[in-house]
């Protein structure tokens, strides 16, 4: 296994491209990627596309037609709402097994006008939501959180303090879909969509794209003096569990994926500088501070109380804005995550940057199932 | 790179199951090569499904369900009709990175009671037909043979014999969707699809799936003293060419991975001893010929005149009946015309075996782009 850097990442802004295609929106992502990394469509050896709605399309192919068709491998891979982060770790394998140099990858979504938190989901495609059932994703994830609360005291107003975070944090990201401050009492008071989570501790849906560009140590060195090392690429699935109804799958998922990515990486929650996880919901990402061991069981409302997670804080979580507020275009969201780390471990990050950052991960789950974790580091 | 063994195969027979989903086909084909390789799922370590209809519905972790839920790395590829063969390259590029020593590749397809060739498709995802325009993949692969005939002088009679041999070949495959033989005359005079080929020149629709186990050499050796090597594994997507619509990509595509994939394996046509191709119409398969070096541009007619592609021949082409008798299940397709060559090689293919086979060639285009080719040796 060789080395893997990342060369280059782009990103559109989410949001609503009604004018524009799949192949459109990967497209733009992908030459922002390459202009970033400072390479041509022809240095690139292969292509691998995330996008779930239009998994079948042929969207990679589409890509290649408008961005230059060089003959390359390319190929789609859909992974429920990790699509993106399957699409930039089959691209990291194709580096590390010594087979390519340059690899790129592209996690891209167009949702539309599909409602809210996916209901009514009419995307062309055979949707998730109609796998999974039609709204499960807010119960899932309400139904976590009040176990949660049950379980350890954790109130409401912590799980809403997540969301006045990251839509504070968002507003210093242009590629935020929303960019809007909020305050405590008003995500307490917004309209219940499904216990605990108010409208502002949802995640919208929209449109977007993302892309980066990975490279061996032999071709990092030659294109740049600060390359971004990719310390490990995690993919894990649901292993079998006794499960309840109230503690799914997320959890477990989580655990186990970010177990493997500390051994792997060599690295420690402690040793990470910033963190951009699957906050889908505000609950979500009080979970995932003590899956991902950045406290222990029962302190997530602690955490959160103190500020640690806030920029500023030991531990920043979600400095895009996260899920919540930049967006969450299912396909795309893996690989924006993995450019939100890039551009903080380069120092690039303008009013959200985590000063000195020289790790980070990128943490996201698919439910269905599926959780991958990228640690990066500078 | 390390190198890469075919352990274990599976594959239902091809045809109508209605009362079967995706994941339960898929896990029929996975626990056949399971068994046929001697390993338990806990043997896995890497799982890719190739499913192209409903390639966003999560089939992989489905698949897992049934067989078995360890947590392992488990993704969903499409890429048109090369999606299971895209899929069985990701699971080599696995074990050939040395991150994994057992992979799993599946492909499956459910195309039920879609009208054949296509029309009229209603699977529930985005369908190719849809994006590439209903009739198409007749209308390109009936002007492709048109086209040849003005170039070459082939004849009609000359694609209908493709249709002779290979439903010829497929009596003697137990998992070919269909078994009879037909005669020249039939074949002729069969209903015109899109001339020159008629019904008995065009591949059938149905449901199937094919699974594949891949090691490396150390555990292929703990396993078994007869493993199949997987001697280059390629997949091209279409060049920028000047097209005109009698003459579509199938040719550029074929041909560029045809020399990628000789010179990768360090072999030449000479050296194969039989080869599965991509006979999704008869027309298709003597361009082929051509496109894969098994005989000169313009040959192809006096090839299959000779009889030099029928078992007995000096290189049989599509013993399994191929896609005209076998059916074309899209995504399982890819992984289906491996495991013909896999059992070639082993001596397994009773009345159809090619004897001594110790290279086979398994070759499938996905319109769109995509073309992949395994050459497998004993």
């Amino acid at each position: 296994m060789r080395e893997v850097y990342v060369l280059g990442v782009g990103m559109i802004k989410f949001g609503r491209y009604p004018d524009k295609d799949v192949p459109q929106l990967g497209a733009d992502a992908a030459v922002l990627a390459l202009k970033d990394a400072g390479m041509s469509i022809k240095d690139v050896e292969m292509f691998v596309c995330g996008n779930l709605f239009q998994a079948n399309a042929m969207n990679a192919q589409r890509i290649l037609q408008q961005i230059g068709q060089t003959g390359i491998p390319a190929l789609n891979v859909a992974n429920a709402c990790a699509t993106g982060s399957t699409a930039f770790r089959e691209a990291y394998i194709g580096v590390a097994s010594g087979m390519y140099d340059v690899t790129l990858a592209v996690g891209v979504e167009q949702m539309g006008k599909m409602g809210l938190l996916g209901g009514g989901a009419r995307s062309g495609g055979e949707s998730v939501e109609g796998v999974l059932g039609s709204g499960l994703m807010p119960a899932i994830f309400g139904q976590a959180g009040v176990e949660h609360m049950r379980k350890y005291g954790t109130t409401a107003e912590q799980f809403a303090k997540v969301a006045v975070k990251n839509h504070k944090h968002s507003v210093h990201n242009p590629l935020s879909q929303y960019r809007v401050e909020v305050d405590l009492n008003a995500v307490v008071k917004g309209r219940m969509v499904a216990y605990p989570n108010t409208l502002y501790m949802c995640c919208p849906t929209g449109d977007g794209a993302a892309a980066a560009i990975l490279v061996s140590a032999e071709k990092a060195k030659q294109f740049t003096t600060k390359p971004i090392k990719v310390a490990c690429s995690i993919l894990t699935s649901d292993p079998y569990t006794e499960r309840d109804l109230t503690m799914p799958d997320v959890n477990t998922l989580t655990k186990n994926a970010a177990k493997q990515a500390y051994e792997k990486a060599g690295l420690g929650p402690k040793d990470l500088d910033l963190v951009e996880l699957h906050d889908c919901f505000a609950t979500a990402e009080l979970l995932h501070y003590e899956n991902l061991g950045l406290c222990g069981e029962g302190e997530a409302g602690r955490m959160i109380d103190e500020g640690r997670t806030t920029i500023g804080g030991d531990i920043p979580v979600n400095a895009s804005g996260g899920l919540l507020s930049k967006g969450h275009p299912l396909g795309a969201t893996g690989v924006a995550n993995i450019y939100e780390v890039v551009t903080h471990l380069r120092g690039q990050a303008g009013g959200r940057q985590v000063e000195g950052a020289k790790a980070g991960m990128a943490h996201v789950i698919g439910l269905g199932s599926a959780c991958t974790i990228h640690i990066l580091t500078a």
